[in-house]
């Protein structure tokens, strides 16, 4: 154990997704975040991903709590699999908290888990260290930036964020304290480069509510919002062109619903009662007296807008006059599902107003002129970008550098590697054991590489099964070979190529049953590949081929 | 048989791809274009999805030709398939063709194809129909729209465009005669949507090699530019910004060097002999005179960029000062993986420049104020827009209305619709058989729903096989059940659950044989439905359960 400040990212460095800081000093572990992140599409039936916390683990006693930026998936997300693994407090703001209340409840540790409500700009001090929540704007309210006091200096993380001069709350980032923590120094600035790629500034959020009006105004029947859930402020302009236009709002979509009730019951979205209506209450109003803000801006196809566009929400119908606004922009991998989802509503006869027609929607995160602000007022001894992909951290290290900084100065760090600070230096000193934990179903970490290898081959090229049963005391073949297929091609139509086969398994394993050989690991393998090489060559593929022995 | 000209897509409308449109008069088809789709996602497995050719087949005798605008994939790619099935001539301009024989060779069917080279400008007379090829600009050069003379009029077929007035090849779109066509009269305006969601104009091919030459100006080590193979001029530009800092120029990747081998041949791309440098000669020439124009602009996983950065590749390995770059953008889908591949590069040391850094890449399709030209210049009496998915064609028929045309008079069609035109009247008179034809390796057709349904259910839980022996005359278990599992979970970590399923199924099977039920269908349902059941509880997945039962 030394005087120097260690901080570990467990994610979101050379990712999206899962960010997760390990901020430790002697005796005392504190954790930035907990989110998850979301599968690739190689990822075959994986539902989400959480950081591997084996670091935090071996050091169980040391974790004094985890403290939360705001209240998105990417941040929050993994808390209730983790705080099963390490139940320490939680601190985090009203909202954020609230968000993290309705999962756990999900995972009944509602109960169990230690929860505390930090004002903004409050301070939460442990024995060495000290966490100040200093307010900034992001797509979502009561997002924080996080300064760590420690004893070799200040290490400031900005956590999400951009720069807006007007937000809808009014609640503008606190530029003073940012500056007054340049002024007396700080050690380390960790900032946000999600953004990094684009120059100037990102717009206001306010602008959002202007193109809403507009097109709110003009609506003939009822208009419905995709945009993500825990944009409060997204949603608070929706409401308010809705009331300005006569209409009540419902909500749609279990997160939608939830986050909304949370958000209404805190205080961060303003509804008046006798605007809300029930989903149940649509057909009692006229059309042009309502809006629905729906989930599903990403065309996800178990989501409601995917529902409603393709006839299978149970509540909602396309109607002619139907106006469909999706406010969102599609998350890299998704620009196709929503596509199909624009392309059904269309074709159903209603309208449909999106990103690429309308300004409907802007980005939470800093553009490149606000992280030239950030690091002007901050101008740290030292900078590690964080949350993004590789690129994003190494353009972000050329912006800091561009702005004077010494490039020896600049860390761009990979997940898993121990930045170790003293009052004087920085340097990477080690590297713990960090990874993917993949969740499918309720199972939590039994799907891994050689699982997902599986099911891409299955995926591409299906599979074959060859089953055969053998007797033991005379070596031969007692029934079969029978083969069975799934994925692989149309059985009807693939007669002759299947009793083809069938017929080179049986040469095969005769042949071997003639000389003897009965370890099923040889027989096995002499069937399968005689099976390999005759499909590769008839079909290029290459389906799984599974041989399965029976003994009698 | 009637006096009215029927225009029927096969391909190409409310999707992205396989474009192929059917126009007959009479007894005479022609057909414009002849191009595959590439699969989405959810089609695992599948290599490229080509039209369903039946209303061809139906009507062999009729068809006189294949008319090609130019030699992109989506517009060429099915022709060896749908050649060894209808084998008519094909119609094209050089490089067209040039592109065609490299396919045709592959397929081993270059000596039975009937190819004619048709001139800019030049006219194929039929019996009725007549085709003009009229020059305009697109990402590919020898590119050409089609007016084809028809008993009731001229029907203009635009083919995929943009307005270029600064072509690399200085030969810019035909505006003269298109002007012309719209004074004498056209019937029937088809027209490129691809770009229509986006405002302004598409910017020169031009702007870009004054990019490329800046960066090239900069540039210490090797440059390695990854772009679209047929896209000729870009790779004249990367030519030329080398040959002024000095560099020779080696081409790589299957498809880079197919195609360029056949553009210097024909003269479309000019690079001289001293320039020239084979993949194999890259060590004896210093970093700073070499580039290497490249394959793998979309990051697929197979293609040569994406063996350079991951290590994989045979004779190019990623040096600190190489600078590369991505002179295209993702197609929608590829987003991820082309990210993947700048992250990688970076990581080695390399330098990447890519379209949201600089301007190193344009499209080649038409922006809303090009449409506006070409819709003024025409001023068709009835409009089809075609190529774009649903949402494209419904913006490119509303662009059409905006500048005065009746909305009876424009016509959005589904692939398959028969829009039937005479010279007073159009109208949608009935539907023909189209779809999707996927090929998987060799296989063409043998791949359709069932099995992709199949595939993404092993994709997204993997497979459980139960197998077990009966006895037939005495009705017992002989052998089994045994259990095998593929892409479902860690069978070492999941020991308990096994053997559970493994007893689930004893249970079942010696029930139903206790109670003389010996029917296979009704001991596999049994025993899929308790297993599924008992799965699904635990785990909450479903993978595909397949009994299988062997008879002694």
């Amino acid at each position: 154990m030394n005087d120097n400040v260690k901080v570990i990212p467990l994610g979101g460095l050379g990712e999206i997704g899962k960010n997760m800081t390990v901020i430790e000093y002697k005796n005392e572990i504190i954790v930035i975040d907990c989110g998850v992140a979301f599968p690739d599409e190689e990822m075959y039936g994986v539902d989400l991903i959480i950081p591997d916390v084996s670091y935090l683990l071996d050091n169980k006693d040391k974790v004094k709590g985890f403290f939360i930026t705001h209240g998105h998936e990417d941040h929050i997300g993994a808390l209730p699999y983790i705080l099963k693994q390490i139940n320490v407090p939680v601190y985090g703001t009203k909202l954020a908290l609230g968000l993290i209340k309705t999962k756990l409840k999900e995972h009944e540790m509602l109960d169990v888990a230690k929860l505390y409500d930090v004002k903004v700009s409050d301070t939460v001090n442990l024995e060495f260290l000290s966490v100040e929540f200093i307010r900034n704007t992001h797509s979502i309210a009561d997002s924080c930036s996080l300064a760590i006091h420690t004893p070799v200096g200040v290490i400031l993380h900005t956590g999400d964020f951009k720069v807006d001069y007007t937000p809808i709350d009014g609640l503008v980032m606190d530029f003073d304290r940012i500056s007054a923590l340049g002024r007396e120094g700080v050690l380390l600035l960790m900032a946000d480069s999600t953004n990094v790629e684009r120059k100037g500034y990102t717009i206001s959020e306010r602008k959002i509510g202007e193109t809403l009006s507009r097109i709110f105004s003009k609506a003939e029947g009822r208009v419905i919002v995709a945009t993500f859930a825990s944009n409060i402020h997204r949603m608070q302009q929706i409401i308010d062109a809705s009331i300005k236009y006569g209409r009540k709002v419902a909500f749609n979509g279990r997160s939608m619903e939830n986050i909304s009730n949370v958000a209404i019951e805190l205080g961060y979205l303003h509804l008046p009662e006798e605007y809300k209506l029930d989903i149940d209450e649509l057909t009692d109003h006229k059309s042009e007296e309502v809006t629905i803000i729906t989930t599903g801006s990403q065309g996800e196809s178990m989501a409601s807008l995917a529902r409603i566009a393709f006839s299978t929400h149970r509540k909602i119908k396309v109607e002619p006059n139907d106006l469909f606004i999706i406010s969102a922009s599609p998350i890299p991998g998704n620009d196709k599902l929503i596509s199909r989802v624009i392309d059904k509503l269309l074709s159903e006869g209603a309208k449909v107003i999106y990103k690429d027609l309308e300004e409907v929607h802007v980005s939470g995160h800093a553009c490149q002129e606000e992280l030239k602000l950030i690091h002007t007022l901050v101008h740290p001894k030292y900078f590690m970008p964080v949350h993004g992909e590789y690129r994003h951290l190494k353009l972000h290290g050329d912006l800091a550098k561009s702005l004077g900084m010494n490039h020896e100065k600049v860390f761009i760090v990979k997940t898993g590697q121990v930045l170790e600070l003293s009052k004087q230096s920085a340097n990477i000193s080690g590297k713990v054991k960090t990874g993917k934990i993949f969740v499918d179903g309720i199972g939590v970490g039994d799907v891994g590489s050689v699982v997902l290898r599986d099911r891409k081959v299955l995926a591409e090229d299906g599979m074959l099964t060859v089953v055969f049963t053998i007797e033991r005391e005379t070596c031969t073949l007692a029934a079969g070979p029978d083969i069975i297929t799934r994925g692989f091609v149309y059985v009807k139509e693939s007669e002759e190529l299947i009793r083809e086969v069938k017929e080179i398994s049986r040469i095969e394993i005769e042949r071997c049953l003639e000389r003897g050989i009965v370890e099923w690991s040889v027989l096995k393998t002499t069937t399968r590949r005689a099976i390999e090489r005759f499909l590769y060559e008839k079909t290029k593929r290459r389906p799984s081929i599974i041989p399965i022995i029976m003994e009698i």
